[in-house]
């Protein structure tokens, strides 16, 4: 499908005078040093094909795209009990914000933003150490991807752990409501290293093919998840994954996808392909400005749409 | 398709014990008096063949259903600049909520909850008078379900009219933020009145079928939108045609749709088939209880999801 | 007391460069052509002793001010039941503001909120016609004041009532929750007439001298309300008498009084003085800006303070 | 005056059947193990002389009283520019909320709720260690009440360390916005050890004798803040000393005081006297129920309240 590359190329060549635009993420110095002019994206069809363009093998902080993952594994463990210790509804409100918490008791919106992801940590953690859980998400995402070198990067996960003043809020608050089983300390620990995973657009497309192929890797052929609860994680990232910015990317865009503050989107085009891309520049709701574009490019040339 | 017949019937067998459940919407007597046992179901393809069950020729309210339609109207009259007046983001609140309205300067977060359908009802007025812009929104329909029969209830729009303290309180909170161009009582009046319409699951099923065949009506052959519009709308649809239910429908259904309190709900499998269920019995976020179970039955059993 | 009269000619007299500084309300016309510079001053002591200095007897709008005379009325025909329809709570929030309404269930957090005061006008109606409840306002008033020329000015009562959506909202909001029992109309006829209430410092500060002397008029001898009753009105205009600008006021002048946006203080030192003034300049909480610095320094001067 | 100690006698009498009442703070062990029917009052006129009654030498914890203590710490190190980190309003809301402080950007909206009094405690570090801080705490409540055997309880601080959750909350949140300028940990070490005082009624009523007496302690002679500064903190006190009833308790008592957890309130007659009562029973706003009866008893019985 030489069309597929033309396209990806196309939004490659097109978006170049634009790089830079946006604000990069600059709470840790880790984030706020990547060069703002990268841009990557990769596209993988459910038979196998890749497609990509520009950075697309340059590995990056995925951040919140790392929650999809995170949420995948809790569902494993804990299967629809998990929706007793988070919602799953746009919250309305930014990624980082307290107010919904305070108003419903200790118990995130969704498992996208940041509390309901610290809410899915506590979840992993499952009675295991820190250390185990990590090791856990590490492999599972691996295995997603099919590719072993997968790693966190550990600086990042200090830099977080070290001025996380917001996540430390939101976990005490939510302690406070007897919402979470395990201490602070420790479920933040699980969630600043699986938000510090480094990948490349690539590795990111190919964890993700799951969610496009009906809950099954079609390059290994393993069944990650059921076809019924693929689709509802892809709802789930359709409705919240994009903070409150997600009905614009419904709008926009057409497809569930899940956003990092790395400039990272992972999106899913049901039956056809997965994508990643990465450029790191925000925009106000903490999106990759760029990132977003050039998904809606990909979405309005190849006709991927979940609403048509 | 004589599958989706049996389906469809079996939908409604399976459902009969639980007629009757959740709660009538009661704030108006012409509400409160519906036999709380009505279900009906109808599901049109997109090549035109119709299957219904129940009492899917019975009128019923349609309420804020009609907020499609009437978006499809202003949106038609003012393309992108309606988004000027009303934002397209999930509201994490309640239908009637006016919290959001004060944060954020009287612009409701989006055309479906009541603030934003009154925007929109502005919109649609556009210099018009209230029986000029309400005369246009029933051609609309009708136009749109091929059928001259379709009418507003009266006796609705004036109870409305007579109670709707509460749908005046965001009309006026709005207009003192400058956010509407008409008179209170003249934009409250095109409002109460396209809630008020009343149609059957088959009107409505076919009023809907544009949005599931790329904005055109397979049947008629009219374009009533471009297929760009129509995923859009679709979008909107799925998140945030539930109130701050629109989270749980995407999980559970799968399928943009549109809730009213008269029990009714519209639901879309683009490329496939328009659906319309009603029963009155309401759930705690004011969408039908059984109707919601009854898409969740046939998104299940037909396969039908935009998610995979 | 000449040294009472050499302070308040000092206070206008440092006050005049400062004159004009503030933002005139400007919704309405009438407010909006009120000389920025006007500046009066009335302090009458409890034994009967007037002291006045700049425009002291030119009215002007009292606008809020006039909350503290239709709350001692409706305390006079509903007693303590007045507080089942009303809290007495500061609201930690604007004048104006809906949330705290929507969040209990469209019960006023005080009488000095627009809400609030809407709500003992709903009160003071009590069965009445709305010119009924006017006429009995403006007699109490002018009984207050001992003074019979005190009128509403008809054009202010008109121009609210053709603007005045924010308080329409308000209203049409607690009737939503079956918190007003006239129709929204009467009740706002009755307050947006009493706002328009013209007076001078001098009626004013008359007005308000039953508050200072232990709920009797000391220069008619006519008692108004019990000790208590008294004590407890100062309380509450203390606490929530300048919207979320209270606590500042309590702090810089430690008095009791009420503010209008009509640029109006009243003020109370209980068992010395009343206190009127005027400068139709505000902060940014709506209160008069000169005016809270001429409390201010009146205070520190005489050493007039509740709190040694 | 024999009367004042037949009035504190009398309202510990009618008090008899009604101890018990409330809620006693159970969050942890050391408050819920407290008697429930313990109740103490001391009363201390400006002339020295001492009335008390009940268990008015049982020391308790004094909680959020001691937030008056370090209020008058912070003024006297940052005089004015305290305001610059705290706000002087009531909040309008719960002790603990934490919804104000993510929409006003981390200043919490005074002194005396928990934000506001941890924003305090980071002032009075001032650089400091925690125990140094902690030391010239207690070093300043010792001098206050002239008695050298106040003294923090250990098992106290230590216990709301260990489950301090939601002020764990409080101080990330302030700290993500940049609002507190020592480590966390630290400045929740001061909050936590001036919360675990342990003080009688009359220890209590010794230390706020200055405040009744314009500034200056009237026993020993000492001043200790100036005039001015004396009644502002009574100002602070009336507006916003018992949380979300400080209106409730402005309108019923009159008179400036600051409540606790542990069921003490400390009051102030200006001019004539200071009062300290204790019984653990609480409210719905988390004030002493009984305490806050024998003050307004108190009040009512004296003639004492600031409003005439």
């Amino acid at each position: 499908m030489e069309d597929l590359q033309a396209i990806v190329d196309g939004i490659h060549a097109k978006l170049q005078p634009r790089l830079g635009e946006g604000k990069v993420a600059d709470y840790i110095p880790q984030l706020a040093h990547v060069d703002p002019k990268k841009f990557g994206i990769t596209v993988i069809t459910v038979d196998g094909k890749v497609f990509k363009a520009g950075d697309s093998d340059t590995p990056f902080s995925i951040q919140s795209v790392s929650k999809v993952f995170t949420l995948t594994l809790a569902l494993g463990k804990h299967g629809e009990t998990t929706w007793n210790r988070v919602g799953r509804e746009p919250s309305g409100s930014a990624f980082n914000s307290i107010v919904q918490l305070e108003h419903e008791e200790g118990k995130p919106r969704n498992p996208f933003i940041n509390a309901g992801a610290i809410a899915i940590s506590d979840l992993v953690l499952a009675g295991h150490t820190p250390r185990e859980a990590i090791g856990e998400i590490i492999r599972f995402v691996r295995y997603l991807a099919d590719d072993e070198s997968i790693a966190i990067d550990p600086s990042v996960a200090k830099s977080e752990q070290a001025t996380g003043y917001r996540n430390f809020a939101l976990a005490n608050f939510m302690r406070s409501f007897g919402k979470l089983t395990h201490p602070v300390e420790h479920v933040l620990g699980v969630y600043f290293h699986h938000c510090a995973l480094a990948m490349t657009c690539t590795q990111l497309a190919h964890s993700a093919l799951f969610l496009a192929a009906g809950g099954r890797n079609p390059l290994t052929g393993h069944r990650v998840v059921s076809e019924q609860r693929a689709r509802r994680i892809n709802a789930l990232m359709l409705t919240c994954g994009h903070y409150d910015g997600s009905g614009e990317f419904a709008y926009r865009v057409g497809l569930p996808g899940k956003s990092g503050v790395g400039g990272g989107i992972m999106a899913v085009a049901p039956g056809k392909a997965s994508v990643a891309v990465w450029s790191p520049g925000l925009n106000h709701n903490g999106n990759s400005l760029i990132g977003s574009l050039a998904l809606e490019m990909l979405a309005a040339e190849t006709g991927w749409s979940v609403f048509d």
